[in-house]
Formats: structure tokens, sequence, C-alpha cells
């Protein structure tokens, strides 16, 4: 790929991404795979004032092994100093970079649950951490072309042209060709437009429809307002945490969803993929699970705590976007979520409530805001998706139409 | 390279290296060169039992932007959470594999006195941790063709060739091309019957000289016991700390060194070469430094602490030694010191004082092992250097003549 490209790349994830401000420190997960380009997103990092800039390295081969290797409790395990990072990170809130390439079957042949498990575990260990620094940092995922991602993708290539052709892709649905900086200030204001049109309706509810027999009404709360773009700390510092990044969404109310929805995606899960499956919800909760491929996992998933049974998000991507266009199964949730509408399961997010800033985690919680140490997306976009608002004033207003925005 | 011939080096590491024991951890440290046969070492590793693997990767292009881009302050800064890693380590004591693939002028254009300051603040702080685990765990350095390095030495083949060469030289000097394990158990047991030899005579001094001009008098402890290839933990586990390794070596009295000594190869520190030096040595302490290339550093080096500019090492290895006669200067103290009689400045290792299982560290100083943050070898053989031993019943015996043992 281009050194400009590369390089412009670069300081869209750490200028539009994580913003980072001068003085402060920046913590980057990537895989083996592209060191040369992890350096440039570190170079553009000091280049705009960082610290320090740190970064964990990951293997997903060595991920395999621990996995195959370890007892559960080994699996599972946080060292004290590894909890002692977690907090000088809650107290010091660097921005944190989350390059993702790995292998979508890299973990295939391991035992799911005993890696759920263990994964399980660990965030209930970072989850009180996690929760401290809520809304006081930046943070963004962006991609890079991983040997192996890039090979399942486009098998018929060999390896070197298959992650040029990955590039590519990434790139292209990261609206990172052609003066990034340009176009993601003209799509944050469309996304914010969207927005903007939403919240000014009033909406008590969502109500799914498609042909595929989903039919599921999601409520929300009123304070709930969509987000899309750009994210804003609560000391005021904008920052894009997805790259791309296509949605519009909220986190709905807990406890209010009726019907049934089904999957329109594979869910690709910590290397494992879940496919053809549906969820029956009954009071915002999940009463029944059914999957063509690992229906164990999914049920595992949606049992994780309390909350994991409960929707967290609702997100709009029209069935149009540039990532569908590009006819691309990425196995990936980053770009994968960006090609349809999806719910997740879990967590919501807080900043998703009007006034946010000035009310406390657990007030959010009492509106509605659902917890959990699950936050998984799974995609329910199709081409023939219709989406209605009802408004708390009694009007049905139509969202979405043939899978696409209907405004 | 040959499949089977990385899993026996592999497995040689893991098993003659550190001999991981059931149930122990293991910490490999490794730039990113080569994750393919890292994850083979640790594999081999939990196959031994270990309980779990930890890789630390590190990047040295990453490094070098660390040293340009942070304040001194920033570059030396030790977190919490790092100490307490350190602690737990002291606490735990898991296996330590160092493989190392560094380009030798990796971090050549950065300020080397800003670096070695930074790396001296963070060795004060692990001293203390590092010192409770002295001998109490095992440990293992050796080495995989990084790209750089093999394109430094073998410029005229193309990347993936020099590697491979490079690949052939480690494994050539490592002994680990054929049958690495009977290999390495003739091999110590050639280097332990040197080792009681040398014991048997009672050393007061050793007395180099050399056409180059050094002639050096280096007084020996009673208690001083001569250490070659295996080595062994406190609690009886014997490990191989160095491959490969063809030295016979002590901790000298401090205090107790008179002359002038040259160097007969550049001194690799950190990425940057000193070169052409000689060290004036009296009552032990050196004197007088001079360097044809980085003087600056040398006399850096000698200042890190009160002992850095005391000797630590007395190391013997014939001209002849298979790394010599590979005829390839490394650019990597692990196979240059293998090829050369060399010295170290800064630490001695206390398990060369006779009983040391049952002296504390205290008393093995007030013995005579030089104390400092700094352990610095530095390669003084020559093919003319001869070695006297003055015994403490006043014999002179000869130990070297022309380069090579003289018994």
């Amino acid at each position: 790929m281009n050194e400009t490209i590369l390089t412009n790349y670069a300081a869209l994830i750490a200028r539009m991404g994580v913003n980072v401000q001068p003085g402060q420190d920046v913590v980057i997960e990537a895989e083996l795979d592209q060191p040369d380009f992890v350096t440039r997103v570190a170079e553009a990092c000091y280049g705009a004032g960082a610290r320090t800039v740190r970064v964990q390295w990951s293997h997903q081969p060595l991920e395999r092994l621990h996995v195959l290797h370890r007892t559960p409790e080994a699996l599972a395990e946080v060292r004290p100093w590894e909890e002692a990072r977690l907090a000088d990170w809650a107290e010091t809130l660097p921005c944190r970079i989350y390059l993702l390439s790995e292998d979508p079957d890299g973990l295939r042949d391991v035992d799911g649950a005993k890696l759920a498990a263990a994964l399980q575990h660990k965030r209930r260990v970072a989850k009180p951490y996690r929760d401290r620094m809520e809304n006081r940092y930046q943070w963004c995922i962006a991609a890079v072309p991983g040997a192996a991602w890039a090979k399942k993708l486009f098998p018929e290539l060999d390896a070197a042209a298959a992650q040029e052709r990955l590039w590519q892709a990434i790139l292209s649905a990261s609206r990172a060709l052609e003066d990034p900086v340009a176009a993601w200030q003209a799509h944050n204001a469309d996304l914010q437009a969207r927005c903007a049109h939403l919240n000014g309706l009033g909406i008590r509810a969502l109500h799914y429809t498609a042909g595929n027999g989903t039919d599921l009404t999601v409520g929300m709360m009123a304070e709930g307002r969509f987000h899309g773009g750009a994210d804003r700390t609560l000391s005021g510092v904008v920052f894009n945490p997805n790259i791309p990044s296509e949605e519009v969404y909220i986190s709905p109310r807990r406890g209010q969803a009726e019907g049934v929805v089904h999957s329109s995606m594979p869910l690709a899960y910590q290397g494992l993929l879940i496919d053809g499956f549906t969820l029956r919800f009954h009071q915002g909760r999940v009463t029944e699970v059914r999957a063509e491929v690992n229906q164990p996992l999914l049920e595992k998933l949606v049992a994780m705590d309390e909350g994991a049974a409960y929707l967290g998000e609702c997100a709009l991507v029209p069935y149009d976007s540039p990532i569908r266009q590009a006819g691309i199964l990425f196995y990936n949730t980053l770009f994968d979520e960006n090609a349809a509408c999806h719910l997740a399961l879990g967590a919501g997010f807080c900043d998703t409530v009007e006034g946010f800033e000035h009310r406390t985690l657990e007030e959010c919680r009492a509106l509605g805001v659902n917890d959990s140490i699950l936050h998984e997306d799974f995609m329910i976009g199709t081409a023939d998706l219709s989406i209605d608002a009802e408004t708390f004033d009694g009007r049905t207003v139509p969202i979405f139409r043939q899978g696409r925005w209907a405004f």
C-alpha cells in the first residue's frame, strides 16, 4: 500500500480517532502482523504530543496455545500487577487504540466454553475499573490486514495480494483513501443530522419487521438520544471510537423488548462463529435461543450474567452503506456491524442518555441503561427490513423502508 | 530452516536451557521477528509442564521512537504496575527465556546518553527484586535471526537468504544442528573438567599479556570457583543460562586489578558500538578510559555507579572456539563473548563463590564479589594472548598460550 495513504491513515487514527492530547499517554493493542504500521501510528501519536506510547502486542497462535494447555484457573487468572495496570489506566486515562487484524478462524479448534469462562472472569475483574473510566478517555478501534484474515476473505489470491486487497477494502470502508480528515468531517456532519432528526421525534419504541419473520418491538427511554460518528469525553475531547463507523445508535430501555428477531449475518465471537440464529424476547429478556451453528456458545453468552440477556444497543445502518456495497463479509464486527442494522446483547451506553454528564452511572442504569460484562453486536439488517418509530405522542413514523433510511 | 531442527532447538531451550519444572510459569522476552519460532518455544514449555507461558514482545523501531520522543523522565519511568510485576516474579520465580534478534545498529541514531540514563534508572528500580531472585530461578538467553541483524552480517545476500544463513550460524554455534541434547551433555562435561582442573590449582591471580600491550593482573578470592556450562538454582534445578556457551568464568576479587587491557572486538551496548578501547586499572578500579569509537558512552558506563568501574567477571574462551572458527563477528555479546576471552565491568556472580548456597548476598560481597547495576562483557582475547595463574602456594602455572588452553 502507498506510503502516503498509510501515513494519512495512521494520522487519522491518532488525530481524529483518539485525538491524542499533548502530554497524554497512549496504549495501543495490536497483533504482531503489521509492526511497520503500528510503529507509524505510534509515531503519529508522538507527533500529536503523546507523553508515552506503549504497545501491547498479542499473537493469536499463542492465545490458542494458552487455551489448549492452561488449566481453566490459569487461563482465567489476572495477576495482581495486571489489576494494578487497570487501576493505573483508570487513574491516568491513556488513549486506547485497538488495531484489529485477527484471523476469524484462529481459535476455531479450541474449547469455546473454557475460553468464554476465562474471559468472563477477566471482564468481571476489569469491570469496576472500566466503569470508573467510562466516558472519561478517548478510544478508537481500527483495522489492519492480518495475513490469515486476508487469506480467508480472498482465498483465490496469494498471501501478499490478499493482504493488499484487504488493505484496499479496509481503507475504502474507513474513508481513508482520499483526504480522510475532510471525508470524516463531512461524514460526521451527516450522521449528526440524522441523529438530530430522530431525537426530534420523541421515540417511545422501534418496531422492526422483515420477511424472515423478524417482528420485534424495543422500548426507548424518554431521555434516550441517538448518537453517531464522533463522540466526546466528559472533559470535552472529541474522538471517533470506530473507524469505520456508519451507524446511528441508542441504548434502549431495559425491560421493554417483545417479539422475535432473526440474525442476518454470522456473529464472530473470539474467533468462533455463531450463525443462523433467532432470539425471542419477552419483557426485555431473551427467553429463547436457537442457532444453526454454535447454539451452546450463544446460550453461554446470553447467560454470562443477568444483563447479558437484555439489549444494550439498537443501531441503524442503511443496507446501502459503503461497507455493504463493498460486497465483502469481513468476519469482523467492526466492519460487519457497519454493513447492517444491528442490536447488542449486554451493556448499554450511558452517553445516549440526555444530560448523562450530570448523572451518575447508577442514575443512568435506573433510567433503563442495561448493565453487563458483555456487549456483543449481532446483525439483523436485511434488504427488506422495515423500522417504524412509535412516538410518545402516538404517531407512527417510518424510519427504515426496504433496508434504508425512510427520511 | 528445517522444521525438525527448529523443533529440536525450541526443545533445547525449554528443556536444557531453562529446564521448565511442572507447574512453573515461564516468561519469554522476544522481538516480533520470529513469531513462529517463539510460539514453538512456548509450545515446548507447555509440553514440559509449564503452568503459564507469557511472551513480552518488543520491537526495536518502537524503542527507537520512545528514545527520540519521550522526555528523559518519561523514558526512565517505571509505572507502579511494572514494579508490581517485578515483585510478582521475585515471588513466583518464573523461568525467563530471552530470545535475542536485535539489529545491532537499530538504535545507532538515538541519544545514547539519554537512553543509558533511562536504563540506569530502570535497573536501579529492578535491582532489589533481582537481588532477591538471584540463583533462585532458571533463565536462558538464546538467539533467533532478526531480519536487520541477518542483513548486517550478510549484506551480499537477499533478506530471506541472509536470515537462513544466520539461522545456520546460530544453530551451528549453539550445537543445535544434530542431536542437541547429546551434544550439550558432552560439552558440559568438558567444561566441567576444565573447571575442576582450574579449581584444583588454588589461583591467587590471573596475569594477562598480549602483543597489543595488554598487561593486566586480576586478583581472585580464595573462595572463588570457576564455572562453565550448566548452572544450578539454590533448589537444585540444573539449567543452561547461555546457548551457546563456550566460556569458563569466575568473579574476581574486587579491588585487585592492576595494569592495562585492550579490547579485541567492538562492544555492542544497547544498539551502540564502542570500539578500539583501552582500560587502565589501579587497585581494582578503572582509572583511565580511551576509545576510538564512542568514548563518551564508555565513560558513562564506567561511571554508572560505584561498582561499574570494577570487574565482575573473568571468562576464559579459547581462540579456536567453534564460534571464532565460524569467522563471523555477530555484533551480539551472546555469540561474540564466546569467541574470545573477556572481562565484565560491573556486578559479579555469587555462584562462583564456594558454598554460596549457605552465604548471604552481603557475605559474598564482603568476600569480594562486585556489586553494580551494570554487567557488561568486553572482549580481550587475541590469537597471541597468554594467561598465567599465580597460585596461593607461589607457583606460576600457564593457563593460556597463543590464545588457547595450555593444559
